[in-house]
């Protein structure tokens, strides 16, 4: 069979790629091996949030009387039909995907592809055999899976990666969650308020490393307060799982430490999925875990392109989905602009939340700009107040200079959706004087990121 | 006493002045009457939010098994605590801004001010006294209250204003709305979550009336699956509190129709506080119900200003905050540029919230523009899947002709967090392209903002 364009992975990466191609006439096929939708529909990024919804409906029912509210009896989960919710979440959603090929007269080819020299593809199906597609062009959008350490051999049972984390028959009554990205934190998170013991383990000296310090400390902050316990500068160095649980031994700054939990979730990162599909039969230049392409998404083979988690750039989702609408955008022929990845947000749906985009305070000093900083605590906003939510900050950085918006920081409730506004500001090149000059509306958390600004310039109302 | 600057009233547009006024140099009093914070944060603003708050709180509890949670008794709101704990967050406020008052060194001067030739202020206090002050600058930020119709007397107990609404004595087991702005379908939503039967009277032919159509309509299908029932095009000609209840005549296109309650809520707008305040006699205009002003808030005396709702233009706390600030930096010296009346956002807090700003698409094209349109529902949306809020929307309007955004109207969970992104780019200039090109963090509700300019374009993904 011959397609105009062929993508292998049909996640955020390339279920979007393919309908942004076909809207643009090209005609389409995408291969996967398993469910429509890939990771973040179907392990990811929407399961997890049916997950994280019913933690945050738990907390509202253990504190129904802080609302003056109340419950004659005693309220529980039923973690199994949390999960089910879950699971039923992701299925729609990737009904909905099965739908938009349709719609889109996509050919969705069920198996695993593996491109070939000659601008080729094998699919090998379930029962074995193999079919052979052509196309003009191949888009890889493998993605990636959960990064398996040496000394931390998932067994999917009791040292398990995301996937189990989100399908565990039994609550287990201990966790320890090796990591502390966003991954690892929204599990903790999640455990934690099912009622699981949770003890998290981080090898840097704050959680969710890659975030503005501050927004690391008023996490741990709130985990800690939450029940969690954090050992941080810590690392697993061995698994025992001969017993009836799992133990860990854990090196930290003050000897080792020996944890005991049902089930340890390593949440270290991820692997991306390259191995298998080809590469070096068709001389796919790729370094360190990642296909090396331009700003096109062009590998070193004319032809064939990469986007998403194979490729070096944040391994998200909306990163994904942007990459492979600018890829096939180049391939029509369209005037594009190369993604700027300086301006890719990133969240964590615990409660509270984080957002952020742009360099943290560290990262604007190491890069030598003498900058403006303006903070603005939830506690100091009346619709925080109004909805018992006032744990968190907005925090804004600005080059003292010109005034450019070099990194915006928020955790509390909602950021998450709040961010947006700042990747807006910042794409059009807004200067702090105009996010203050635009009229937030009151009461909302979005008076927040006013404020903050505010802040910065010596101009804060509410402080 | 003489002051740089003397303020009457201290509600939203009153402290933010003064404090804005402070740190620019100036000597700043405040008269008020009553609460400091006025009527946004005492009575309207922030102790609704708390209110309505308890009620999405309680519908969580009401539907705890659809996230996978269990309650053995009963769930029942107290209906007492509950706007106790209003209260509580008001008084909260109202302290804070005493807080603020004093670190800005700010006299208050409780007291009922009028304001008087020769830039002077007479402040009677409670026992009667009255003292004099002074100052080279008199900004009048007195406010609104409820408006009374003449068919719609309110005695405060059977026929009330929103003021009564949030602190009643008992929960009316029936109750009329007039009037379905802002203010009366939060109350109306309010109460009909906490189990009061509400019934909706509405003279024009759409509920939430300012908003663009389809706005209005999902919010009547949203509120009448709540169980609350809405009389359009329908006007209360006369009530009848001599019986137990109160008695509403309603002319309906189809004859007349009689409700009854416990209580009638009108909710039919505002009125300038502009009566006895000294505007007479010190020969400050006024036309219909507005003190005039120019651009910068000058009355047409030298030294007396007015910002809020005692001017034209949109009567929120926002835009008050928003008129006091530039009405003192102009003051100041600084450059300023006069507020766009245009980009104001507006927000109803019921579930679903709504938030727009800008033009609706009648108003657009009765402007004359040729436009384009885009919409997305949340029901596509992966986070609002999870999260179990599919109900809604985001609408946008471009101009076809220079891709300019003419309006952006949202209804659904958490959209009054989520305008704040078109006021800003709309602020910006944006066009159409630069949002779809700002990549929004998956999965958020502020995907469906991008989705909708996609739309517009042809490019939406995910419909």
């Amino acid at each position: 069979m011959k397609f105009d364009i062929i993508v292998l992975g049909s996640g955020p990466g390339g279920y979007v790629t393919a309908i942004r191609a076909s809207q643009l006439g090209f005609k389409v096929a995408v291969v996967e091996k398993e469910n429509l939708g890939g990771i973040c529909l179907n392990w990811g990024c929407i399961p997890t949030k049916a997950l994280l919804k019913s933690a945050q409906v738990f907390d509202y029912l253990k504190h129904a009387s802080d609302y003056g509210l109340t419950i004659s009896g005693e309220v529980d989960k039923d973690f199994n039909a949390v999960i089910a919710r879950s699971r039923g979440v992701a299925e729609g959603m990737s009904k909905g995907v099965q739908f938009l090929m349709k719609k889109n007269k996509i050919e969705v080819i069920d198996g695993f592809g593996k491109v070939k020299p000659g601008k080729k593809v094998d699919v090998t199906k379930a029962d074995g055999s193999v079919i052979e597609l052509s196309a003009d062009h191949i888009i890889i959008a493998t993605g990636a899976r959960s990064r398996e350490l040496p000394n931390l051999p998932q067994d999917g049972k009791k040292v398990i990666g995301y996937r189990q984390a989100m399908t565990l028959a039994e609550q287990p009554k201990k966790m320890i969650v090796v990591g502390s990205g966003a991954i690892g934190v929204e599990f903790a998170h999640f455990y934690n308020s099912m009622g699981t013991e949770v003890t998290i383990v981080e090898f840097m000296p704050n959680i969710v490393p890659v975030e503005d310090e501050d927004i690391s400390k008023q996490m741990e902050r709130s985990l800690k307060k939450s029940g969690i316990k954090i050992m941080t500068n810590s690392s697993v160095e061995k698994v025992d799982t001969t017993g009836e649980g799992v133990k860990a031994f854990v090196k930290t700054a003050k000897g080792e430490e020996i944890l005991e939990a049902d089930v340890l979730l390593s949440a270290v990162g991820i692997k991306s999925n390259i191995e298998n599909i080809g590469l070096e039969e068709t001389g796919i230049a790729t370094d360190r875990d990642k296909i090396l392409v331009n700003d096109f998404y062009q590998t070193n083979i004319p032809g064939y392109y990469a986007i998403g988690d194979v490729v070096p750039g944040q391994a998200l989702a909306h990163v994904a989905s942007a990459e492979g609408i600018l890829c096939v955008e180049k391939i029509a022929g369209l005037h594009v602009e190369p993604l700027d990845y300086g301006n890719i947000p990133g969240c964590t749906y615990a409660t509270p939340e984080i957002a952020s985009v742009g360099m943290t305070e560290k990262k604007a000093k190491e890069a030598g700009y003498e900058i403006k900083v303006g903070k603005f605590p939830f506690s100091a906003s009346g619709k925080a107040k109004a909805a018992g939510t006032p744990d968190g900050f907005v925090k804004v950085i600005f080059d003292a200079k010109y005034g450019e918006w070099l990194g915006c920081h928020m955790i509390g409730a909602g950021v998450t959706d709040m961010i947006a506004e700042a990747v807006v500001a910042r794409k059009l090149e807004t200067t702090g004087h105009e996010i203050l000059k635009a009229v937030h509306p009151h009461p909302t958390m979005s008076e927040a990121v006013m404020e903050a600004v505010a802040e910065a310039y010596g101009e804060v109302i509410h402080l």
